[in-house]
């Protein structure tokens, strides 16, 4: 198997690569917490060097595309973003080439804007790639998607495209409230609770966030939630609010699937049992299917 | 005219005193910013003996009272809660005697606890004190009472008592997001910007705060809100989404009254006239009216 392509799924706290050859196949894999705010000095050229010297060596032509955060002020290169509605042709037509310092050129995926003037405005970048992966790899061309992490995604797919989708800070809420807040005074650690968390999902969901959040110290208060549990019971209480608010009205037609993993997916899938809404989850690695698949569709593998 | 009493309103962020006579009226006054949290190792007797010697050395047998959250677990005496309904007989039956060091007698208003078997917990410290001078200085006896605050309350007053209430962390969450989330980092100082605070109301107001809060970092990057109006237009979604959920369904009758003053208060004014719901503004000190109504009623002035 021949080396065919190096990609990159660059964000704000990760960075990933694989080199894989022209069917898309894994020949190799790197992963480092370096997410674009954790680059020396912003320098991604000398980063991105550095670390695939070994690949970059063996293929110094091999095509390169990478998607993620890395395209914002903060990264690499500002691109432009996409406009809605996002299938993968949009998203191949707009990749966006960039020559390094060392002259390589790396194709960088452009993020998604809704941006209507009669509503608010929104951004993705990377989460459209890990959509097409994950509808290249299932052949889905419907659906609703979640996207957890620091800032969830929720995203609608009509006939294969991204017609509209929404964030919710709700991993940022948490961490600042269990950090900085009075809430955070009477957490305690301890070993995973999810009846708390079942507990705070059934408060979230009954929607007026503003006035459930003062719970999480009230109940403590009155010894009816262990200090152990503050924590699980408002990760519960602030997804079970985020999943209110998402699937509000919302088209779910071609069901609900997860895209992502670790304990974050597992909550918000455990937290949807509470909503009498099935979820799928989607493969893991959609970051490189999609990737993959942006290539292919730009004639970069061809 | 004889000074008949020494009244003490400490917060956590800041401590008020008053020297009245018998009939209620001003004789003295002293004010510092000096909340619970801000007593120097926490030696709440030592503060008081400090700030009110004049008073003290020229009234040794005043009777004292106090309220706030002075009487919580982080103030001089954390005393039981009341348990709801509460009205000026409840409290005055209920003012907690503490004996100083120096072997003088603080009267400590509690606080009030709703606990509910089939609902949320909730309390306050303070609130109930200035509800109460509120109805005596007004004669109202019904109506919904809105108490700005870093935990703003809302509270539901039948015939005279305190029949239930909320908390919004609102003022809280507004800091913190300030402070240390991605939203800060667009903000910019500059003149207050009423017009962005009401375009957050309005967004805020719809209710779905988990997916409306992005919006503030959306809008900047899109130019559709100048970097010095971040701050105005979340300050206006987070009270927006406040009002909205406290006022969705909750009984209004005997209409709405604002216990505050400031900055906050008015905020919370003008974010009101987006729900079509007029609001009287309380006059002020209605924390020392309270006081004294409660010590009238407890034989403290007899």
């Amino acid at each position: 198997m021949t080396a065919a392509l190096i990609a990159l799924d660059w964000g704000t706290s990760s960075f990933r690569a694989w080199l894989m050859d022209g069917a898309g196949r894994v020949l190799d894999e790197l992963s480092a917490p370096m997410g674009i705010l954790a680059v020396p000095e912003g320098d991604f050229d000398a980063a991105f060097e550095s670390w695939l010297a070994g690949w970059l060596a063996a293929g110094p032509d091999l095509p390169i595309i990478a998607s993620g955060m890395i395209t914002s002020r903060n990264g690499w290169v500002e691109t432009p973003y996409a406009a809605l509605p996002v299938d993968v042709e949009t998203l191949a037509a707009q990749v966006m080439p960039h020559r390094t310092r060392q002259g390589r050129v790396v194709h960088f995926v452009t993020g998604v804007a809704q941006n209507p003037a009669d509503g608010l405005p929104d951004v993705i970048r990377g989460e459209e790639t890990e959509i097409i992966g994950h509808l290249a790899a299932s052949g889905a061309r419907e659906g609703l998607f979640l996207l957890p992490g620091t800032h969830s995604k929720w995203l609608r797919v009509r006939d294969g495209a991204i017609t509209d989708f929404s964030t919710a800070m709700t991993g940022e809420l948490f961490a600042l409230l269990s950090a900085h807040s009075i809430l955070g005074r009477l957490m305690e650690p301890g070993p995973p609770q999810p009846v708390a968390f079942d507990q705070g999902v059934e408060v979230g969901r009954k929607g007026d966030l503003p006035l459930r959040l003062f719970s999480a110290r009230a109940l403590p208060l009155f010894g009816r939630l262990p200090a152990g549990a503050v924590s699980d019971y408002l990760s519960g209480l602030l997804i079970g609010a985020e999943m209110a608010a998402a699937l509000n009205g919302r088209d779910t037609s071609g069901g609900l699937t997860i895209v992502g993993r670790g304990d974050l997916a597992e909550r918000y899938a455990r937290a949807l049992t509470a909503f009498t809404m099935p979820a799928a989850i989607a493969a893991p690695d959609m970051a490189r299917h999609g990737l993959v698949e942006i290539a292919t569709h730009a004639g970069l593998l061809a």
